[in-house]
């Protein structure tokens, strides 16, 4: 792991990136027509290197939480950023579930036939090079790279400052499964630097040597990715969710539901943001729902039209309709049925994830149809919003762009295809 | 029509390209649920429309053809630009066809249930508003017309200057189609303007109203788009397009499919221009195929080893790999059978098409797996590479990047999805 601990003061950046741009590239070709059996094999041996490096792991982890808090950062950074054993077996679970997925490279989408007697089929074919630029989630490390070669992608792995040490400890894990199997090391590469011109280098693309850049972190960095990438981004926006109570709904359905939705893990991109009641539910649901948060120990802002009925919250401004609290708040609106919650969504929503909680069949049609997001769920929660509980296995993110992947990105989000004609000599009239 | 008619010196482009924007917006929403009887209700009556009006977009097109014939412009150009009987009836007969597909919009693309019982089902939606640039074509005035329609979605059209009387007419037939059917005649908007600036707008996004851009043209459009473009682009390069003829290849299949791969049309992007030769063929195909392609008309450019053979042709210069042609004019060199062959493709494809000639199915096994390109063929001419010839019925283009279309793009390609979860009360652990 040498190239992986150079000394920082000694470094040319820009030339370290081409340099780990031109080996990801090198890496892909054989890469892309990898055994599956390889490649499985590779994964199976990244998860058991974690399991035997617990120790390593969290130590390293351990430094990143101390000066996290030094740096004095907050409760839901410190929460993407702490690993404990519980997520560690998380982590290396979620790769074993990925070994055990198909191999989507070399599977055929479609075939078909035409007239003439040409027979067409398409087929699922790795995307190339990816480069994944996160924050302080060390997981997305493993997740990542786990997901990049299972569908025959190299990758270059980008993770935030903070998580440096526990993302290298990971990382570590992941080449020592590459070599197990006999796959190139540079397959799954760690930027080693914390120096932000690292970022700027694989937005331009490493001199074509990257083919999409997955962003996956707060508004700032993918804001920041989308204005400079000179490559196509899976867009990964906040995730600004929404859960619309309807005057149908079960109440005690609405109650679990809703609580679990916001206070279930506060840091994480499906956690509801915003509640919307039924203007036609104000009297049998609005208060139970902020009553069962509130002892859920989460904050309420509540709207002008919620505190004329139910004064002694505090008020909810402009602001709040737009913001990803990522924390126990949740701002709270009463709207006129399924279409104002429907134009509320329109207008604040960052089309991720989005709830109705309704025993009226034709409003969740209606729900579905025109909200206008990557996930849309009856009757569930918002965090159900995750590759691992759509059976993706482990995801890099939720794309909430409408290009190629939408929603969760898992390994089959992460190929391409191409046709493949078979002729007999036809050509065209 | 009157605001397609505007005066340009009165105008103000980046205004009038900004209401078009808030006009296309707004024109979605009510396409994303339109009825498929009434999208194909409007094509249909597009498809009518053409047909009546054959007389004025005749009589536009020669204005088109004059002018760019005083402006000295070149053969293949005049042979996009150009209009008559045979092709106004083939851009009528391609909306019936597009008319006749399947609506994409509403699809389930999957459907599958969790342990925990949610059912998860990932649904077709349109993409929203798609912007299309293109240049002297004026079939794709209708083509992406129709194809956005039949997908639910909004599209502003800006075609080339050369060929906007020809789009005007065209257009005004799109809009009587729309209007027939009682969709909003915003929903097909075509650039009223020549200014180049409109361009320009458009790849800014008109303030988040465009969705997605499609370049439709030549490298230098694409190259404008790629560079400026802060949306999501439907990568469409150049089609330098390769035929390699292996020892093995039949030589009568081979003189045909290559000269119809290089002279069926010279103009389109899916003609040959380059030429390889499997070194061990050099005795048995060479020659004959040299032969049948001068006899078609058509100018070669050799290779060094290919002149030390057969001396008497133009020497072929390291920037005829890189050209695409778009004329009766071919690059012909000497490969060390299919692994030379990759190899040449490798380094100077644009991914858009390539074909083999070979009775070795091994030989075509490992060009179908290594051979990184969205079209690959066995057999047959490159010029197959047309949405029409897969079945998808018209085309926007052929996509040549590898995220979310690749390939022809047709109805199914200008669509994304969401994930519709049912559930019954489910919290996520």
């Amino acid at each position: 792991m040498a190239d992986q601990t150079v000394d920082q003061t000694a470094l040319d950046v820009e030339a370290l990136m081409l340099d780990m741009g031109r080996r990801a590239r090198s890496a892909a070709r054989p890469l892309a027509f990898a055994d599956t059996n390889a490649k499985d094999k590779a994964l199976l041996a990244m998860a058991d290197a974690i399991d035997a490096a617990k120790a390593d792991i969290l130590a390293a982890n351990a430094l990143d939480m101390e000066r996290a808090r030094e740096n004095g950062i907050s409760g839901s950074f410190l929460d993407r950023l702490l690993l404990n054993e519980a997520r560690l077996n998380g982590i290396a679970e979620g790769i074993r579930a990925i070994a055990a997925l198909k191999d989507p490279v070399g599977e055929t989408i479609a075939a078909w036939d035409r007239p003439n007697g040409l027979k067409i089929e398409s087929v699922r074919t790795p995307l190339g090079v990816i480069g994944v630029i996160y924050e302080s989630r060390p997981n997305v490390t493993a997740d990542a790279g786990a997901l990049c070669l299972k569908a025959g992608n190299a990758v270059i792995l980008r993770g935030g400052t903070d998580s440096l040490h526990s993302s290298r400890a990971i990382h570590a894990c992941l080449t020592a499964g590459l070599k197990a199997a006999g796959l190139p090391q540079d397959a799954i590469q760690l930027v080693p630097v914390a120096d932000r011109a690292a970022v700027g280098a694989m937005l331009t693309g490493l001199d074509g040597a990257i083919d999409v850049i997955v962003p996956r972190g707060g508004k700032s960095l993918v804001a920041r990715v989308q204005s400079e990438a000179r490559v196509p981004v899976f867009a990964h926006l906040e995730g600004l969710c929404h859960i619309y109570v309807d005057a149908t709904a079960d109440i005690e359905m609405a109650k679990k539901i809703v609580v679990n939705a916001k206070m279930r893990r506060t840091g994480v991109c499906g956690a509801a943001e915003t509640l919307l009641i039924d203007s036609a539910a104000i009297a049998t649901h609005l208060m139970p729902l902020m009553e069962a948060l509130t002892e859920a120990g989460c904050e309420i802002r509540a709207s002008a039209a919620v505190l004329k009925v139910h004064p002694g919250f505090k008020p909810a401004t402009e602001e709040d309709w737009r913001t990803e609290y990522l924390d126990a708040i949740i701002s709270v609106a009463i709207v006129d049925g399924v279409s104002g919650a429907i134009d509320h969504i329109a207008h604040y929503s960052s089309h991720h994830t989005e709830a109705i909680l309704s025993e009226d069949a034709k409003a969740v049609e209606r729900f579905f149809n025109e909200v206008d997001s990557a996930i849309l769920l009856h009757n569930a929660s918002t965090q159900f919003a995750d590759g691992g509980e759509f059976g993706m296995g482990a995801e890099i993110g939720i794309a909430t762009g409408k290009m190629h992947a939408r929603g969760p990105v898992g390994v089959e989000q992460l190929t391409s295809f191409n046709y493949r004609v078979h002729g007999t000599g036809q050509t065209r009239p």
